[in-house]
């Protein structure tokens, strides 16, 4: 006797969240994470267990504009309802902005060609009191400029060990880096730099730790050059501290093919 | 014999603050006020229990760009240490921007000849999950350009008494709002519209109401030349509902003198 099987439909989620209050995306035995939040709320829906995959995980307070994630599912209800259901089952600091179809052997790491990353440092004598969430707060001034023209050296296909995280488990360091821009956004009356980075795949902690990184030639404790040497020692002391989470973006995640909306 | 006595100095701040924590500016007996913790820090540097008068109060949950207040006092500290020591002193979501020098008869409401209000509406289908803190969160799309048709009826001097809170007790309800705005400020990923009005004063709540009725012309259930009628009426059951704290910002306070820093 045959069993009439539902189709089997692969979903691209789109979501924004601010990691304040969270262990981060993955889930963890010692918190709440956002993965967590939004299994959840899929399983309210389908009434299914299901496993999110996500493009990548972001650390605890890191917080994303457009995270990208896909599940599988057998539900008949439209992307838009699907949508709309699990934004209303998440918490108020997680935001579904777009759930999709997607091709059957979609996935969200797998096929991700670029991602984007934003670093935030709100610098200078006064502090901006609306948000500290948001970024990394240096009591100086940073020069953004040298910093820019710092980064330029991690621009292309390096050896990224000495900006990886001590705990690095991947199979390569190399990565490659197709653009690093630091700009200044604002002065007065409260001092804003941004660093955007683009690559084809980060290490764990290698945004932050190029941010610590750029911020000693901002503060003008380093030279232009010494992002160079740092990727030359293929060592982690070599390079600058961990910037901490909360000026962390993950910006954008791009696909092959543009028809995966 | 005589006493030497120190010189009494006028000094007049600039604050900003996210008002999210606070039951408001003004000192209360039912929680924390912005106000007392920036006397206690005053004290805690001069020795001596101080009154702050600030250019107004703000409700509890408004926030505030460029707040003033002013004190007297007989300390030898210069204005910069003056900034960073009440600043080192007061919570992180409450920032000293600047300490002045004023003349002896400053005073931050009396002289204050002009202020100017922002009220940020978040509207759209997707929810910014990063800025639920700082925006009245509207699911459906406003149409901003009849919002801000609408609120050229209130440009000019008028009585506002439509637009004041419930416990109207000021000497007269007459103000002039010398500029009122409405504009888009973005559509994707997040919709967001802001509203801006200049006067040279304003009703408790005015802000909020005014709001509160544009908010109906943006969603297309009033006409545009509704908030002419409403203040024809006189009466506050005609107006809107008053918009919720958390989407009011105190911008800016004009004092006559550009030389009043």
């Amino acid at each position: 006797m045959a069993v009439r099987s539902a189709a089997m439909r692969c979903l691209k989620l789109t979501i924004a969240y601010d990691g304040t209050n969270y262990v981060g995306w993955q889930v963890q035995p010692n918190g709440i994470s956002i993965q967590q939040k939004i299994e959840e709320a899929i399983e309210l829906i389908t009434g299914v267990k299901t496993r999110l995959i996500a493009s990548g995980r972001t650390d605890s307070g890191v917080h994303a504009l457009a995270q990208v994630a896909n599940f599988h599912s057998e539900t008949e209800l439209t992307c838009d309802t699907i949508r709309k259901a699990i934004d209303a089952n998440t918490p108020w600091d997680i935001s579904i902005l777009n759930v999709a179809e997607a091709p059957g052997d979609f996935h969200a790491i797998r096929k991700a060609v670029r991602k984007t990353y934003r670093y935030v440092f709100q610098d200078g004598r006064i502090t901006d009191p609306l948000n500290l969430r948001f970024a990394w707060r240096i009591m100086q001034t940073l020069n953004a400029d040298a910093m820019h023209a710092g980064g330029q050296h991690l621009c292309g296909e390096h050896d990224f060990f000495s900006y990886a995280a001590k705990d690095f488990q991947a199979k390569t360091s190399v990565r490659t880096i197709e653009e690093l821009t630091v700009k200044r956004i604002s002065t007065s009356p409260f001092g804003r730099v941004e660093l955007q980075v683009t690559a084809n795949g980060f290490l764990h902690h290698m945004v932050r730790n190029i941010a610590g990184t750029l911020m000693e030639i901002g503060l003008g404790r380093k030279p232009i050059d010494w992002p160079r040497d740092v990727l030359a020692a293929r060592h982690r002391k070599a390079a600058g501290m961990t910037a901490p989470p909360e000026g962390l973006f993950l910006v954008k995640v791009d696909y092959e093919g543009s028809d995966i909306v």
